[in-house]
């Protein structure tokens, strides 16, 4: 046998020694970025896919012994059309309509489609840590605009653009994810929509809209979409069924004019999202669409509640502020300035509390005091153990205003 | 409503505007690349999914609700490694194998990791469009080695190393279909892929092995995988479980030296390949897969057979050649040098027999009097009609040596 061969020299200069992820969870997991495991319609889908099989099963067999077509299953496509249609007001053809592994694909297929190395690109202050990732491995230099409690704020957006124009670095285009937003849980009302939407039109940028958590909201008035309000082109839309039925299924969709579809498409490597979960998810969302929104949705807010009630009494008088959000997955916890929740979360999370520290999604570097608590993942009994369990983590692990209050202590008491 | 927005300036620098392929198929339909339809487990795969949510529902739904492990479910991984072993005799460790949304994204990610552009690689003369085109995308100068019936010839590979890196071009590496060869149908016997293992060793040239036919030979007696040969790094061993299950699937796996592979794995762009086809195929597989086998194994000798006795019939006395593979999905027919089946291609198509002639899967351009001819997806009986009616169609629209043979019209009459 001979010896091991070595590829020094084979690699190529683009390919990065990464080590491959390997998922672990804590005991109370807010580090995630999912929905409720309970709420998985999985023997649904399995039922749903059964009957399609039962009443269709030669043309299923058939299409499944070709290669997909390369846009996706053309009646999930069309499905998409109706659900856009009738979820978020705006009309598209299903030639329009790109199935994609999961929103990432779609956002990695578009963001190479536009991106070259050194683009300036905008997105929020503190944004989906994925697509920051994807945006740096093709060479995009990132930079967060403001956000408040209601998302971006048009004036500093408008700011931002002209003070980086004037420095020579005009900015290429804004991703937002413009509904319950990753991770701060904001939404931006429809007439900051507006404002932004003729900002970018004044400065020639597009918006590639991340519209993933829109089918999560379970409380208040869904906002319209940026698409909804412009049928120009300007706007990109990604949406996805990974949040609304599994994560697992790795299925996501986006529309686009024709030129940036053909465009985004050319970068595909694999050959797309499987056939077989996409029958699986057009005869379910048929079935039964209605019925497990109905299900998940008072699921959600009880876990919501349960969350935020518990940091409302183990994190007053901290000086920690937390969004409350109508919707998506997460609570956005920001600490007093200066604190480092970057520093703990290995040690928080060894002692069985998940976060993710808003470091992570801070292209500005502006995150150290804030982090991403996902409230859909485990049980309203289990949010609320686990709050209160990192509430006495900090002050274990010695973050400072935790000390200063005592709160944890004095609710503990109550 | 703002003007339509021009995306002139906004494209990236790679990117491509090409057409977003469409499938169409001929009445006898052998340009596809896929085995039979009616072979498919798809109600097999549903009851097999069945039966493990009935006996395991909570965990996998709490699986379904992670986003998947970037490598694939570990169920599945061991089962491969299982699998590798019993077919292929060599042993790798779960953790080694990286589950891919088909064979085609596992090249694509191998290939991105090793190719810089202007890079030599070296294919077999005739080798899978699919793998070409990666290759190209990513900026590979691709030369073909010369092929017989038992696919690569040893001592014209070394010849052609040694020209190259005379020219200054040293090839960096080898990728090669060692079995049931796409689109020639040829398989490489032990001996011949020894001396070209010795012959990568010797001028440091890793080999990509693309095994994804080793499971359709119905006939003979299987060749040892390159990796089974070797076990040194220098083979990236690259399957699928499309052919054997179904195409619609996309789900296939790699495994490689370490570095290799998180090299490869930092390419991704998706999330890799649907958590829920993943359970249905572990579950299928550990449930079905030796009565599966011997199902399809016969149904595709008789396709074979129906369509090389139906060549041998009508297309005897042209100079015609063709192949006889023992597995796999393809006739590789070869016509008298001249011959252009690359400009008749879409008459026949329109005429209702699709076939893709050779220069689609020509590195060297010298495929223009070859074709690939799919006998695995349609029916015994629509090979011989669809084999029978490209005759006629060959003299129809003039391709020589038809016209000079009469072979068409004597074996009509006969």
């Amino acid at each position: 046998m001979p010896k091991a061969f070595s590829y020094e020299g084979v690699f190529s200069k683009g390919s990065q020694d990464t080590p491959i992820r390997v998922v672990q969870h804590a005991k109370y997991d807010f580090a995630v970025a999912y929905p409720a495991p309970e709420t998985l319609p999985l023997d649904g889908l399995t039922e749903a896919l059964k009957i399609a099989l039962d009443k269709n099963g030669d043309e299923i067999a058939r299409n499944m012994a070709y290669y997909p077509q390369v846009a996706g299953l053309p009646e999930l496509r069309e499905f998409v059309c109706e659900k856009l249609w009738q979820d978020r007001q705006f009309k598209v053809k299903p030639d329009q309509v790109m199935m994609t592994s999961g929103s990432s694909e779609a956002n990695s297929l578009v963001i190479q489609a536009i991106t070259n190395p050194g683009d300036v690109v905008i997105t929020e202050e503190f944004v989906y840590a994925g697509t920051l990732a994807q945006l740096r491995k093709f060479g995009a230099v990132i930079v967060g605009t403001p956000l408040d409690a209601d998302g971006i704020i048009p004036a500093a957006l408008e700011d931002l653009i002209k003070k980086l124009t004037k420095e020579g670095r005009k900015p290429k285009y804004l991703y937002t994810i413009p509904e319950h937003q990753n991770p701060t849980g904001s939404t931006i009302p429809e007439a900051r929509r507006r404002e932004i939407l003729d900002i970018c039109h004044k400065y020639g940028m597009p918006i590639l809209e991340d519209d993933c958590y829109v089918d999560l909201r379970f409380e208040g008035k869904v906002q319209p979409a940026f698409r909804t309000l412009d049928d120009s082109g300007i706007v990109i839309h990604v949406a996805s069924f990974s949040k609304i039925i599994a994560p697992g299924l790795r299925l996501g969709y986006f529309t686009a004019p024709d030129d940036v579809l053909r465009r985004a498409m050319s970068f595909r490597s694999g050959g797309g999202p499987s056939q077989f979960t996409m029958y699986a998810v057009d005869s379910y969302m048929r079935l039964n669409m209605d019925k497990h929104k109905s299900n998940f949705k008072p699921m959600l807010k009880s876990k919501r509640d349960a969350m935020v009630s518990t940091l409302e009494r183990y994190f007053s008088g901290t000086g920690a502020t937390w969004s409350k959000p109508q919707g998506g997955c997460y609570v956005w916890l920001t600490m007093p300035k200066g604190t480092d929740l970057t520093k703990v979360q290995q040690a928080c999370f060894d002692d069985g509390v998940g976060y993710i520290a808003g470091s992570s999604f801070a292209p500005n570097n502006n995150g150290d005091h804030c982090a991403r608590l996902c409230f859909a993942f485990e049980s309203p009994e289990k949010n609320r153990e686990g709050v209160a369990l990192l509430a006495k983590l900090f002050e274990k692990h010695g973050v400072p205003a935790m000390k200063k209050s005592g709160a944890t202590k004095s609710a503990a008491r109550s």
